[in-house]
């Protein structure tokens, strides 16, 4: 078994990574070889009885994935992209990595006659916008409303065809917001989410910056890497006739972050969590939806996570020493 | 008012340049030049007042729009593109025809900055696919299950995230079954829905491969070319948050088609349609969808035909000497 990680060097992609190495296994079979690949060397980790191999290369450069698939891979984790802010920013850029060099691996594989690997790709719940009903499911029209979530919902398209036409097995997963990131607070209008739990814990400050009932569908770090190992595992006819679905993902609050919070690290902790209301982050946070009925992934057997308090424990017993997920390589 | 056609050749391209020409004015404005595009050099009538030029190019190649934007046209049709049965034979042709070359002409726009200028597209109800409910309305979901659907839904997205970043002003218009096409039967999967109205009005045999409780949705040659015209006259900001929608055709099956025959032409025609299922064209045929909720067309202010007898009825006027569908040049 031959794993090929793009964006490897991510903070999914690490992750995604190290859990693999400690499995060693992917479709019930032994995992052998490993390439990462991203724009700088992702950390490689010696592990006995696996080859790695991490290649610094920037995916939208003509030919880019053209060795590397040489070596036919048995899975590809296509992760590398440009976040949601650059791809608004720069139309060029985002168009290049995220749509174009997508578009590039899938005729890669088309070229090296790869019509078994299975290729599962990130997306986003950011491919939906726009006038939405309530609740949404997988029959939901994409209307999205950033450069970013257009060029997702565009490579999901694409992959579907390419998969249709059995020049590829993909799979791509719509992903909820990610709760608790480590690290710090970043430009990313969903950083507060993890902030007002990450920070508050570490006895830091955070602000908030949209009101206390500001619903979000969210999912923690673990149960993602879970769906993207089962995406790996399913069989191309569960999937039925489209290859995209939303994860199940839970619906919290502000309101119940913090009530969890309190809950685990008392009343103190939440009182480091300034109530700062940004319009401009409160409106982007508002347009996003935030009630699925994921049925396609229930029925498929992906795992969401029980409640936010899961979430919230789940992060609290890997911070501590020992624990899996901060890794100092990341 | 400056109007650019692309696919200016075609069956839908003629009909509309020649209602063009007799109407003399688009947006309230007059129309002085039209610049018309295709593989084949497409007829232009000469017309007191209006200056026409007809190119034969190949708009997949490089650049083939840069000369053309120059001009800097108010308003492109654009509907020229590979039809189903090509992109599905040969997907390189699809993607390079219908995907790049769209793209190119957006690119062209943005870069001689015509973000003024409205784009209407010519989309498909193949763009609806896959587990599909009973009836579809704006935010069924697109799961396209051939590569032209695949490529026109992505043609969708482009088009909506060029127009919301204001690069251009987009309007994307998806075509129920056009009936009753002129002409001969071809190797489309819907030619028989032309073939057992036109042929039998010309004392002619004609086949019908799918089951007479076949249902369909479709719209006659006249209100295509109204709802094109009428695209292009919309404000913007009534088309909303997403820039493509469905046109209101009607549903109907065969047996209403071929009772519309009796009432009009007697029941000797319907006699000339001989019922020879194919399971091939029926099982294509059966899954398209056929029951549609035209909810934001109907708000825009688009018009449907009443019924299938008057589609019928138009055509047969058309067709009668001095009509004005049937003409010599197409």
């Amino acid at each position: 078994m031959h794993i090929l990680i793009t964006g490897a060097a991510g903070f999914l992609g690490q992750r995604l990574l190290h859990q693999l190495l400690q499995r060693q296994t992917l479709c019930d079979q032994p995992i052998t070889h490993m390439t990462l690949v991203d724009q700088s060397q992702a950390e490689a980790p010696e592990t006995p009885g696996i080859s790695l191999e991490s290649h610094a290369i920037d995916i939208s450069a003509p030919n880019a994935f053209d060795t590397l698939l040489e070596q036919r891979p048995d899975v590809i984790f296509h992760l590398a992209a440009v976040v949601s802010a650059a791809a608004e920013a720069d139309l060029d850029l985002g168009m290049a990595v995220n749509f174009d060099a997508t578009r590039a691996l899938l005729e890669g594989c088309r070229a090296h006659q790869l019509s078994e690997t299975r290729l599962v790709m990130a997306s986003s719940v950011a491919v939906y916008g726009g006038e939405l009903p309530e609740v949404l499911d997988d029959m939901t029209a994409l209307q999205p409303q950033t450069s970013y979530g257009t060029q997702k919902a565009m490579c999901e398209l694409l992959i579907n065809d390419y998969s249709r036409r059995e020049l590829i097995d993909g799979r791509v997963l719509r992903l909820p917001t990610i709760v608790v990131r480590p690290g710090r607070p970043n430009a990313a209008a969903s950083s507060f989410a993890s902030s007002i739990l990450r920070e508050p814990l570490n006895q830091q400050e955070a602000i908030c910056p949209v009101p206390r009932d500001q619903a979000m569908f969210v999912m923690s770090p673990a149960r993602v890497i879970d769906a993207l190992m089962h995406g790996a595992e399913l069989s191309s006819e569960a999937l039925g006739a489209f290859r995209a679905l939303i994860l199940p993902g839970i619906t919290t609050d502000v309101t119940e972050m913090l009530e969890a919070l309190s809950e685990t690290a008392g009343p103190e902790a939440v009182a480091r969590v300034r109530h700062e209301p940004d319009p401009r982050i409160a409106s982007l946070v508002a347009s996003w939806p935030a009630r699925f009925t994921p049925r396609k992934a229930e029925r498929l057997g992906f795992i969401g996570d029980q409640s936010f308090r899961e979430i919230l424990d789940a992060h609290l017993s890997e911070s501590e020493p020992g624990g899996s997920a901060e890794r100092p390589s990341r």
